[in-house]
């Protein structure tokens, strides 16, 4: 049992579901962590570089059943750090990008927390790179834009009716249930010809993948029966894929 | 010396610049290598994963200083390929993030070359993470915009256009030599208080950060000396950094 306590917490990003994706930093906070709580997207392979004895706490969210409340959480967090020391928040892809991170951070600030934040990679540039689709090339896109596909008020973000007439990559994250409003947003600016792909289990042995255009892929995404958690791409870095002619109905893109 | 050549092209993300920021997938391709080709922005710390006897060769480009062109590593990977067998392709951050990885992976496979990629964390979202400044914040922004500030033609994407009028969290890379332009787009658009910071060296203990709003930022820069390479974050988040409101020199957002 330690004599003195000093509070801390470190936020961990565990990258997009392979295990070795996480940085040795990452690894490094683990194996000096005093408690760990993990989320619901983490792989659970990681909680092996953490040592024997060391608590190791789910605090996932998984749709329709919240095991914590994301106030549960920061008080947890609070209430850990008092007693065992050094916090170590371990969390799917960054912890920045859409993970609520910088809130825990934030809270745990108001208590005079030391915090620190070890970036993970992100799903966002990883998944589709993994999958085949460079974010960028060169060429192609200038710009690449992350957008997640669930807003505070459950709605499609406005920001998409500007990134549709951009160059950018769009790369939208948890929005497979918007996915028929996307496709319509894309039509009605006529870009029926735009790549697509959707990602499901990225970068781990169930990854499925469903790739076409605008206008071909809810067929596609039915055919391949894509489920959450899934990550659309959408911009013409997704023709860089070798499958891309090939997964084509009407196989249009050949005779170019 | 080995009997069997397997040829094969393994790009490795070396992260924003803290070396132990790469992941320890990219530390187990280094200790496999056959031989390691580096950019100008790895650390070259990372090089101790390299065993013994295997060669390091450096290839980065520096602004007006080009040791070897694109087109120069692209065969150079071929040759190396076929000579060695597994060719390690250490680059800044992550390769498909305006890296111009995929061109290479486009053109060992017409080799036939096995190609491999191994993401790294990305200065885009990580080094303004690390200085303080969420790329995320729930409530602030529902997207991030990431835009490569050198484009083929030199010139500021028209993209940025679009991204002036969303709500995006705007990160631009390589983009401090077009701050002035960057600077009078956003006043054109009536954004003078949107919050901004350029972050220098970001991750390393030379980091250096200037932060203001649109209509200080660019005393602000020259105050801080701010040089190249760094990275640009625009947008409410940047509100979000401890220092935010001691930087402004009308010290107004502490009135609200």
């Amino acid at each position: 049992m330690k004599t003195t306590i000093s509070p801390k917490l470190t936020l961990v990003g565990a990258g997009p579901g392979d295990a070795d994706l996480i940085t040795v930093k990452g690894v490094q906070a683990l194996l000096a962590a005093d408690i760990v709580l993990y989320d619901a997207l983490v792989n659970a392979e990681l909680l092996k570089y953490v040592p024997l004895g060391i608590k190791k706490i789910f605090v996932g969210k998984r749709k329709n059943k919240h095991a914590y409340s994301q106030d549960q959480i920061n008080a947890l967090v609070i209430d850990f750090a008092f007693e065992y020391g050094h916090v170590v928040r371990l969390k799917g892809g960054d912890p920045f990008v859409f993970g609520r991170g910088h809130e825990e951070v934030l809270y745990a600030e108001q208590f005079n927390i030391e915090t620190e934040y070890i970036p993970g990679i992100s799903s966002c540039i990883a998944v589709p790179g993994l999958a085949g689709i460079p974010v960028s090339h060169r060429g192609t896109n200038e710009s690449f834009w992350v957008i997640t596909g669930t807003t505070g008020a459950g709605k499609l973000s406005a920001d998409l009716k500007l990134a549709v007439q951009s160059s950018a990559t769009v790369i939208i994250l948890m929005g497979l249930s918007k996915l028929e409003e996307i496709v319509e947003l894309y039509l009605q600016h006529e870009k029926q010809d735009t790549g697509i792909a959707i990602i499901q289990n990225g970068s781990l042995p169930s990854e499925n993948m469903a790739i076409g255009t605008i206008d071909t892929i809810l067929d596609i995404a039915k055919d391949e029966r894509i489920g959450s958690p899934a990550i659309l791409v959408i911009g013409d870095v997704v023709k860089n894929h070798r499958d891309f002619p090939k997964n084509l109905k009407d196989w249009k893109y050949l005779l170019n």
